[in-house]
């Protein structure tokens, strides 16, 4: 809301090798690991263009899932791949200053710039197509029916290398102007997070919540 | 999860023309006045970048804050504006189906593209400034001192009109194969939404909480 929601506070902590320090890959991984949902960035015919869609982490790679014939699945499965950026951010608070200027929000985010290709190798398909469906359910992927042939065929996988790699970050309270301090507004912070509902079986559902789902 | 995540019961509505059906433009806008994050696509030196920030919607138009001197800041502050997509999602749901081909969420979207340019007009900046307080908070801006000289002067706000936008959306419950019905799976809809958490005053509030955020 000012452009102090993207300095003051901000920690930056590019990593942009492997090499990166440890602090650094947890801090990414932290950030990566806490979510499922992420906006992919790519170029078609000049212009940019955002998607979300669901991603898991393994190791040192992204998968990202994608509709079969949809324009960055295409580019992806070229030789060459397909230049993208993949952002994952997590809303954590807003934050209300005394002043307009200062108002920003609580939140982490990760940046992944590179080349994703298509996942064609049939083991690796198999980790990813797992992989995606635990990211969001810890161990959902050994609790369903794994798929077919068929399905496996008409389901696209990309890999992107964390390789370019950035999180950033703003946590805490206001920081208002001493100037400020006394104005008779109220100011603070307003904590927001993801809170999931009780689970809807569907009619077919003839066992029990299975204990992965109880949290 | 599956490729049915962004085609079975998918309700896609391309309104690519100001003209668009009156339900199209509402269904767009109650996704857009949903929320308040965004992620901003742009192109810089050839490759995709996809930055979270937040945005305000008034009118046919989405204002969007960033930091002086970033690059989509310094892009549309050109002449010939700066080509974007703005994208808006928020995630309603986990499907979890008795194959993991059928695992899906249930999401809104709106993908919104054109050429996004720089305000510059001061009313318009005034205006642009409290919309994107706003947007988070209903009736904040009226609380709060507004920007002085110096910290209009140090905030960016870019405008990008809606004019070709499409909003996509799942709602609903699993969408088995009849095959699978009776596999012993638990299969169903674990709901999520945005929790906000009780207010937290700064140690200089000294006034009650406001009503607009009792809620």
């Amino acid at each position: 809301m000012s452009t102090a929601a993207y300095t003051r506070n901000d920690r930056t902590t590019p990593t942009r090798s492997k090499e990166r320090a440890s602090w650094d890959k947890d801090a990414v991984n932290a950030i990566l690991d806490a979510g499922y949902l992420c906006h992919l960035g790519f170029v078609a015919d000049g212009a940019p263009v955002v998607l979300p869609t669901i991603y898991a982490r393994v190791g040192e790679a992204l998968y990202l899932h994608g509709s079969t014939g949809s324009r960055p699945m295409r580019g992806a499965a070229r030789d060459e791949g397909l230049p993208v950026c993949v952002t994952v951010t997590h809303l954590d608070g807003l934050v209300l200053a005394k002043s307009a200027f200062h108002h920003s929000v609580n939140y982490r985010s990760v940046v992944a710039h590179g080349t994703a290709y298509q996942v064609t190798d049939p083991d690796e398909l198999t980790l990813a197509l797992n992989a995606l469906v635990d990211q969001a359910v810890r161990g959902r992927s050994g609790d369903t029916r794994p798929a077919n042939a068929k399905e496996r065929a008409a389901t696209r996988v990309i890999r992107l290398e964390l390789d370019e790699v950035s999180a950033k970050s703003r946590t805490g309270g206001v920081n208002d102007d001493e100037d400020d301090l006394d104005l008779p507004y109220w100011a603070g912070v307003v904590p927001v997070a993801p809170a999931y509902g009780a689970p809807q079986a569907s009619p077919h559902t003839a066992v029990p919540l299975p204990d992965y789902l109880a949290g």
